[in-house]
């Protein structure tokens, strides 16, 4: 993705609600990541900590937070995300230390946003940004989180250029008065996909550090980009049903589902061993979670392979909510409980 | 519930999975609760570490885990969960601390758990169990999960006689070679709706000491029972649809959700005070989440009533799996974030 922003001369400032990791944070300074997104005032307080200094936080600001965030302010080059007139005049009022403000546009995912239409809006939040010496407008951002709906890479597509021309035509609008205002995308399936960046100045995507079952279905990766996988115990196994039952549940995996041939899926299983670990298992799925159970639905001949004791790996089906609720990772295969417990 | 099973002598062993929280546990104290019920090691670990002694881990053992098992089992009276004869001896081979062991009973639930019929396999494990010095058998134990499935309190009190009859079976059957073994049963709605225990004598009830929007649909509680609720800032409105965005997504709530009316909803609304919270606001409801945006639909009245910065109470879908994302809980209306922040 680095050499991707580099070839379409992209800033590149990925975002770390995904893996929520110092760690990780490292591998992206490795790869020259200066800029970082995250998606609260409590990750962005992680990451400073960390000595990041340039922090977007793509989250409409929450006012109960100008303390914090004006503490974060005195140390890091910190952007806020703001979509109203009086939320802005209200946070220049609760400052002491400057920041960026970028204007969140909905361009179609109706999560949240200022329609690109509603320039009088989109005008007075610029008033009040200019009535004070505290904040400072960057530029006009959107998550086209609608990708994640589309039937196929070609709606994808078509999601993204609509969402860069309407965010273009903001940007050809408002750069006489802010000539280096900034348009950012950042949904991990267009970035993943499409190849035309034309008219975008930064991509932030997240989820591609991992990858996930969702990912997969969407044409965004293949399996075997999948960066991570929960390691579970098998506690019983129910030869009347074909079920393992491990230990691993929502308090792992969230309740992320999707549709899967014709089942509801809660993740794929794979056999974990030196290497890292193996494609899916066929005919097999996790098709039952409650909050630590996970019941695993197999054939008999992956079912009598599997002794109670061993573990097994689940490809999640949402890696950013499977990582959230992760204490710790490991990432060399040596370091899976089955090796290091047994 | 204390009450209530002083009242049936029956034998009260709480489950501590819903709460997580050594405070919350010290209020079962005052109850004169001294045995509790966690599902796993880690949680045992937690309470032990806080002065419980008399700990049953209701998850079927974790072979991986006999390492900390024999730590804790060294400073507490714990009772695990096994329901094949190869884990009762591989446990035993591990082990040397003495443990108390509860067998496992499918009473309809499907999740896991040995079949009542099978006495075949019971038999096999009670041989394990009395072949080793380290394991003591306690009695069977079931979840009767099917519950969360019944259409009415007439259906609940069938599956709990259901289930309760196959227990007592087993103990008739057993308890000539073992005079104090305990039948015990968990699920909150049967402990909550029914008043027949006859033959039962151990209940581990845990979501009740929240209770939730599911418990509330199944009539196992009444709407002002539900004792939780999560506080959420308001940060973006959208007048065109009548939507409130808070911060508030998967990582509070998990992605638990239930059908209500014609919609599925994730949570419902309050407006919390110095008293506590409101009744739910009427046509109001969370209607989407993702990581961390909640998004409420809701009507004119209810959407002009709030100012961003303001904070709303959310009561949950499934209380434990919001319980376990938060890492902590106000008790008293005055710690609300909107009263010590704003």
């Amino acid at each position: 993705m680095a050499e991707k922003a580099r070839r379409n001369d992209l800033i590149f400032r990925p975002h770390f609600k995904t893996h929520q990791s110092v760690d990780v944070g490292n591998w992206f300074r490795e790869a020259g990541v200066e800029k970082i997104t995250v998606s609260s005032v409590k990750m962005a307080s992680y990451f400073a900590n960390d000595g990041w200094k340039d922090i977007f936080i793509a989250f409409p600001v929450n006012l109960l937070e100008a303390g914090e965030i004006d503490r974060l302010a005195g140390g890091s080059r910190l952007t806020l995300s703001v979509e109203s007139p009086d939320v802005a005049r209200r946070l220049a009022g609760r400052l002491t230390n400057s920041v960026g403000v970028s204007i969140k546009i909905d361009t179609g995912y109706h999560r949240t946003g200022l329609d690109p239409g509603d320039t009088a809006v989109i005008d007075q939040v610029l008033e009040e940004i200019g009535a004070t010496g505290k904040l400072e407008f960057t530029g006009f951002y959107t998550h086209a989180g609608h990708t994640y709906m589309a039937k196929d890479r070609n709606e994808i597509e078509r999601i993204h250029l609509r969402s860069r021309d309407l965010l273009t035509g903001l940007g050809q609008r408002y750069r006489k008065d802010f000539h280096r205002l900034v348009i950012s995308v950042g949904d991990t399936p267009s970035c993943s996909l499409v190849r035309d960046f034309d008219g975008i100045d930064e991509i932030r995507p997240g989820n591609f550090v991992f990858y996930d079952l969702m990912q997969q279905a969407l044409g965004a990766c293949s399996i075997d980009e999948i960066a991570v996988v929960l390691e579970c115990p098998v506690v019983a196994k129910h030869a009347g049903r074909m079920e393992l039952l491990v230990h691993g549940g929502a308090v792992n995996l969230s309740k992320e589902s999707m549709h899967f041939g014709d089942r509801r899926i809660y993740g794929l299983v794979v056999t974990l061993s030196e290497k890292g670990w193996s494609p899916p298992w066929e005919n097999t799925s996790v098709v039952s979670l409650s909050q630590e159970h996970g019941i695993i639905k197999t054939d008999r001949g992956h079912f009598d392979s599997v002794r109670i004791g061993d573990t097994l790996g689940i490809l999640p089906v949402h890696s950013c909510l499977t990582a959230n609720l992760a204490e710790e990772y490991v990432t060399e295969p040596d370091q899976f409980l089955s090796k290091t417990r047994s």
